[in-house]
């Protein structure tokens, strides 16, 4: 995701400078322009930094760790955090950063790989409307769209979350459906034709409508990191005493499909367990 | 929604005579065109006879009670049920129909009143093929688009149930997804924006989730009938050893909902229920 | 039950006329000194007439069909029905009964069929003061020790459903707790020695919890038969609004069981689902 | 708990050193003979020392802190922690302490205060035979009864955490049925006779129906205390990919009785909220 990102602030004329820990992951980037830092004291001498890192641990320790960004970050400049962490991690970062006189803006974004390349992505971010103000230009680079939530980072990490929610919610919604439908002689593809035909025409109910149908679970992302991201879910949802019983069943069918062998899966392979459930597979 | 379908026919220049045990209710129809019936008996001459009921009491006691429409049908004459009726009163009524020669479709609909009047309903329908062209000219004029799902009619109305399952399903999920955000300092309708723009542009999404963020819940289809539906979709399921924990879900909501003095609320009520629980209301 | 049940009246010096619509059945009844009647009608000349029989449909035939026991039953006559039944059906008898004079308790029973025959059953009784009174000495004959619960039968019916809601908790709370402790290393057995020898003393928690431990689900009170009660208690619930979440994942996992082949297994075999579901079967 | 505890020990002539960051806390002790200690450092020097601390991050702390208690305990000590914590941290200490030589025994309890101060605790103990060998009399001492559950201390706490789901599986599950059984007009305690004199005789059914028949929540364990323990079950349990859709269930209580209000209520108020949802409260 974030060669894609850089790919394309590089096309539109932009100075990038590249750090990753792994250093031949950054050459292809340079071929195309781009600065190779050595460190993370370099790159944060740059104006905007953006992050984009697997999980909650990598960005703890790039950006708030002993020798992080944060530690070498000037004031007044801007931190861009795009990877899809916790609330709490946020929080955590945000007041780091404000202790430090530096800004952050979290700009998670909804996309794959193949949106990324091709500047489609989502944009959801929260910050201060002067950083905001200064990176929106970055971010007409990079997405199609994006979103001022609030000044609350956290905000944005937050409407992430729920954003996969709301899809994972979909495939298991599509997956009690088939399963009752093919239980009842009701071809799979042809349910699925007539939903997305009429009052499910979102392209998230045919992706992965299709997918379920098709019973073709291929990753594209991964069973185990879109549990990791419903986890996440429930934990700032449990630091609000906020129940959500939909999201408790998915974060079931998630280790059920994951204790089953499932872990190499597509995140729409949960669709498949209430046939599974009722012995249809 | 008969009213509406049957002046549409009208419309299109068929011959109808309606029956409702209410005269007084088939007399609009009449100063558009329609022949009034005193019974069942008299419309069940007519080539092709629609039902469209509130309930399985009203359609079983109208098609297979002892003086209903099935005891007047001639042999080869079409029944065409619209009802959102039982998987299994609708198997009852097939049984019913071809002990006696009759032609049985079933064909429920999507769509409120105001799409039955304006013919934009989606007929999902069941038949034997010769049954279904007949009748396939009549589906033309009251809908915008029809689908044949198989020969068994009963498939037909388990379609129906599982739409209202997947429009449920997209309350309740939405209902979880507000009332999360709200806790989180995101505004409701911002949220919604940022949804219904990006990955969830379905007009179920858009309308139901208008509804939820604001809170408005002036019954269209109200709380007690969609429960009613489910409760059906349930039944069929559990007929078929099938588990729908959404379903479920989607099930308590509607007995709190009625329990706490929604009866009259329309159905996307449930998607303030997340919010009651967490405190919000 | 019903022929242990009769046996205990017997022996206890009581007249008893039995019924049963295949006569063999009878037979060994007899030999114990009981009549053998020839119809309903025959019994109905009882002061009081016990039914026992195995579902709603069985009930509502012998009692309130046309040909039943409530057509011929004299005025100030008592009819006491230990079946499991719906509470919904027990409100129809009562309100037959009533209109007719005659007198209705509703004495559902727990225990296996050994209780029944050692006289060790718990007996839950509803009914006016008069009635129960008066059947209150073969109650003691019947049974270790009975409830009076209040003058409205169908609230022992679901006093009842609600014993078997409770058990099935019990049932499905140890096979979650022995599939967790059991992915932690932890053996079955040690865990339940520990659990039923500290907080959880009663004996279901080791009757059931031994049967889980030992994975062996030979049928005393069968899948289906537990999943019917389920049922009832469910239908009992929806119709006063009232939500019942451990009911309804109880509800799953037998709908589950059964459609991965259990349906002639002990219904303790819920307690196996979590272990299936978390890939240790 | 850990006073009590200590009292005992005193009482069955033992020779005992406290430690407590309030030392205040600590005189009651020495009045009854124990050795005031100053540091972790002075008390690791006792053959064996037990820890009972509130939380995680109290554990964490006093035990694998920089100057905790692994810091200064001499190889061959045995180490006995008695809170209850999560199965990952225990597992952290584990690896420590064998990392230094040191035992450690996992060895958490049934028992609420009183339980501790009568010495009629349940002692749940992991740890090598040898280690378990030294510490039996101390745990005679301090419990009716010690149960070996494995070698793997880690084991003990996840019992720990069993032990209390199972307790919260029984609350809920009687909440459900009074609130069923009130809408049926049956009076609470009325159905909590006849259930803990038939089949549910465990005390635990005794004391917590009791306290919901009666509506009355004063705070004997906290339900944020409580909801800790099932946070624990759940994450441990979702470490290994296990569901349990009663623990979600219960979650889901506390975390809606927390949102609305109960935080200062024990953990048994749980058993009101299907009473809330159905609309009795």
């Amino acid at each position: 995701m974030g060669s894609a990102m850089a790919a394309n602030l590089l096309g539109a004329g932009h100075e990038v400078h590249v750090y990753n820990r792994t250093r031949a992951k950054s050459e292809a980037l340079a071929e195309k322009g781009a600065n190779i830092a050595d460190s993370l004291e370099e790159v944060a001498q740059s104006k905007v930094v953006f992050t984009m890192l697997a999980n909650d641990a990598a960005v703890e320790d790039a950006v708030v760790g002993s020798n992080g960004l944060s530690a070498h970050l000037p004031s007044g400049s801007i931190h861009v955090s795009s990877s899809t962490i916790s609330v709490a991690l946020s929080e955590r970062i945000a007041q780091n950063h404000t202790m430090r006189g530096q800004e952050y803006v979290a700009a998670p974004v909804f996309g794959r790989p193949d949106a990324a390349a091709s500047a489609k992505l989502f944009i959801v971010a929260s910050g201060t409307p002067g950083a905001l103000e200064t990176v929106s230009p970055l971010f007409n680079v990079l997405g199609q769209r994006f979103f001022h939530i609030s000044e609350d980072p956290k905000a944005a990490n937050l409407v992430k979350l729920t954003g996969n929610f709301l899809i994972a919610s979909v495939i298991e919604s599509l997956g009690e459906a088939m399963a009752l439908a093919e239980r009842g002689g009701i071809e799979r593809h042809r349910l699925l034709e007539v939903l997305t035909s009429t009052l499910f025409t979102a392209p998230v109910y045919k992706t992965y409508g299709g997918l379920i149908a098709d019973r073709h679970f291929e990753p594209g992302f991964s069973a185990p990191l879109a549990q990791k991201d419903i986890r996440l879910l429930l934990e700032a949802a449990e630091a609000m005493n906020v129940s959500l019983p939909f999201a408790s069943v998915i974060r079931d069918r998630f280790l059920n499909l994951m204790a089953q062998g499932g872990s190499e899966l597509d995140w729409s392979a949960i669709g498949s367990m209430a046939a599974r459930d009722s012995g249809l597979l």
